[in-house]
């Protein structure tokens, strides 16, 4: 696995809709394009942000393709697997690795909550795992799932030799450092949540998955590059120009919100799919308040 | 809609699956052959209990029609609708009335909770509700979904001439309650929670879909006809019987331990699909500790 | 303890305030003298609603004393301990049997969450009653206190012959049935929950202590009556008046929202003590709304 | 108030109790005796992990003095007010006032959770700091209060003459940065997890207030002088070296715990008061375990 390039930032691209609601997998490709001149380590197709649960089969297969093609060849593609089976968790990992994808993003399963222990979570991903053609990692979202999976179970998954990290977007800084000091030094540990990139770099995470990415790349791989040079003023001034950004665009506004700063700053946007909708346009404005703000977009006036 | 007999007892029938992991539908048949005898009003065909979340596109058709076919030509048959989004939960509904079901219960939409507000809710339902060829019955079940639609939403939703009840499962007498006092008469309110039968039947539920129905439904259906009889010192002390045994198959044990109640009670339940896993041999004492303690059982010893 | 008169309803009276912030005890001997009219079974002073943690010791001693000296002979009263730890417990038990209470309603202890296990309760609640003058009623109230007394718990501490009942506010409709199924006849379950009181009642509750029976004394003890009449469809109705205005102020704006409705309905309400607030104007107007929606007290319009 | 040397390491001293369960005073003072060599900032009196809630206001009071005597005249001594009250939060720091604290930390209230929106916290700490004769600090700590003042809250708070920082333990390092970005630089940030110390340094936090500074006081110091100098790999190594330790005599065993690994490691720790219990001997070699693995005792064998 040395090939991997998990060291960096990789946003969970944004699926574009058109007006009559259907992929416009045009658009994608033109967001991939702009994403390629930003220094990003690679894509998350099919995340949380890319509405994988919005999506078919035949849906989520275009889309990884289109990110796939649409990537320059040193971008790992990570595809999300979001399945509440054992059994549809592993046929999404070979329908993915059929589609060119890299790696696998597999969520814990969420459903019957009371039976999710830690047990549940080792056998899941133990079986996935042993299954899956493409490395897995594990993906822990406890604000769309309701359901964590802890540090020591995480680190006792990372003896698998086909577990190779774990995205957190739980945005718990002291679990993130737990599964730092419980796991091997080659185990993946990524952050998902935006308000704690400088801190999660500094204790030792090897990159990150993050919605502001999609908005604003170049300013997280600045970020990044500075803790990488030991520059961290620089690190710590980027991260409170992120933060307000980033924090509405997840906790405040989600995925709509993310698709409206998208726009404003030359992306493809657009609508959701429902249950989702578009946010207000008072809401549109708080976005454009928060980029100026930011201080990182000076065309945005 | 008058043909509609919601009034009565359904169970959410579980899915059983042999040992290699597929769907048995001859099993199905006889569980369903069986519950044929019981007084029941009818069945709930991919519920929480029916595992519809690890069943596939095609698996979930084949489940309404197995049970279509099995029921009695009085019964009614719901089909759950498990999606979280309007565009499949749309789909599913039309595929389920291909199938054969009467009715569809959609659940609330559980992914994206910070944006699962109470107006979500209602474009939700009522695009699904407009679009549905079946009448809707809007489902609340936070303990697997981490969101709660509020009476005052699900009474708004009462006037959409497509939506005709409510299945609360949340357990909440007062909520429950409040739903009644705020709906038309002829909104159906079915409580699904075992240990809140009796006194939601009081409060003036149209009916139930209880998991324990579907190892104990003569119980069940017992208590519904106390109740409608006026029989209340009866309905109260069934309702005593029934508790611990609903309350170690639901917020105890879950569908593992539904399935593992039912085989002790002559029908078939075998093994969950993972991430679920069978009852621990200790557990499955526990549980016939339980039905014995029902006194509803004399031959279980 | 043949002397309780546990059975029926019990107002836990609102501790009224001067506009200096100092405690108005003849404003509480008037409201208790309109109270001896209703046919209350007793009183419950220093509980959530008598705002016990804005008082000092002094005035909590006060309180009970002028509630006792306004009671009628035959009226029990019962005095809230909320207190956070075993031994300040005990001490205000001591304080409260001299002051002339009849019982002592003791609050579970709720600071540090995590320790407050079951076998925490079972050692604080034993320790309590070996020490108690009074005889002693468990109070479970998550909405305030964040921490569940289980039904097995309670169960477990209706053995000890000092322990003689339960008032249980969380709501939750199965617990309540689960604490009667598994409590011996003698131990007294009262429902804390104006939105469950029927059904409750219909179980086998004892009584209630409910905050609504501080605006709306008459209609809880009609309804209590009603159902001990066996006319349960009389029980049913009045369920349905009192359950909005019950929940405007209970889980809609609280103490401040209660006080309001008492002075609307002819009681001396006045201000809470800070940190609560007064209801705004617009919230006054929403509660005199629900007032009138009750159908009980036709001298408001 | 620029006498105040918040930058630094405080301990949240825990309160000796002698077998018959009363405060051992003579404890208390050689335990700081011992800090006093540790260069540490000053102490806590009367903070969650004292007992606070344990304690009656004599024993505060003498707690308070009995710290300022044995304390360096460098140290600054920061008073614990957990009330529930306004007023009675009023009347505590006075009264710590008159004991010889140098600062007061005043809890959020959270009795009437429903109640405490951030409108009720802004009255509360505003009146408070109006009247307090010491400078306040805003205490944080939801996982006993159950309530979160939220970093918008805090920064307006932070405007007022009289409030000059912050003690934030709810271990959510994206709201104490947020909390850092939009108050003053003046404004005292003090992190109260021992999980997250390092990174919120990094982030900008002036000093830390800590269970795990009773127990092991340098290596937490050091880990501050660390980051004060630069040396950031230094600082992420001790900050591995006390997360578990941290973690497992807070989130783990609470003030028991604490009490426990201090007695391992020198100090006087003892019995808490109930509802608290003294660890078990397997928990206790737990900790000595964790401690252990610390490295950061090599006379622990």
């Amino acid at each position: 696995m040395s090939n991997f390039k998990l060291s960096g930032i990789f946003p969970p691209v944004t699926t574009p809709f058109n007006e009559s609601g259907d992929v416009d997998y045009a658009a994608l490709s033109s967001n991939i394009a702009r994403y390629n001149e930003d220094g990003l380590a690679g894509y998350v197709a099919l995340g949380s942000n890319g509405e994988v649960v919005h999506l078919s089969t035949e849906e989520r297969t275009r889309v990884i393709e289109t990110i796939k093609r649409g990537a320059a060849s040193e971008h790992t593609i990570i595809a999300g697997v979001n399945e509440l089976s054992t059994r549809s968790a592993i046929e999404a990992a070979r329908a993915a690795a059929d589609s060119g994808a890299n790696a696998a993003l597999v969520v814990t399963p969420y459903y019957y909550k009371a039976s999710m222990t830690q047990e549940a979570f080792v056998r899941h991903f133990t079986e996935v795992a042993d299954k899956s053609p493409l490395p897995v990692l594990i993906y822990n979202v406890p604000q769309n799932t309701g359901v964590v999976i802890e540090s020591a179970t995480i680190a006792k998954l990372a003896a698998h030799q086909n577990i190779i990290g774990v995205k957190d977007s739980a945005g718990n800084m002291g679990a993130i450092s737990e599964t730092l000091r419980r796991s091997p030094a080659s185990f993946q540990v990524m952050v998902g949540n935006g308000g704690i990139l400088f801190p999660s770099l500094m204790m030792g995470a090897t990159g990150a998955v993050l919605a502001i990415a999609c908005a604003a790349p170049r300013a997280c791989v600045e970020l990044f590059l500075a803790v990488k040079a030991g520059d961290h003023q620089r690190g710590r001034e980027l991260q409170n120009r992120i933060a307000p950004l980033s924090h509405i665009v997840t906790a405040g506004l989600g995925v709509p919100g993310l698709k409206a700063a998208m726009e404003m700053l030359g992306l493809v946007g657009g609508p959701p799919r429902a249950p989702l909708a578009a946010v207000s346009s008072s809401d549109r404005e708080r976005i454009r308040a928060v980029i100026r703000e930011t201080g990182l977009f000076p065309e945005i006036e």
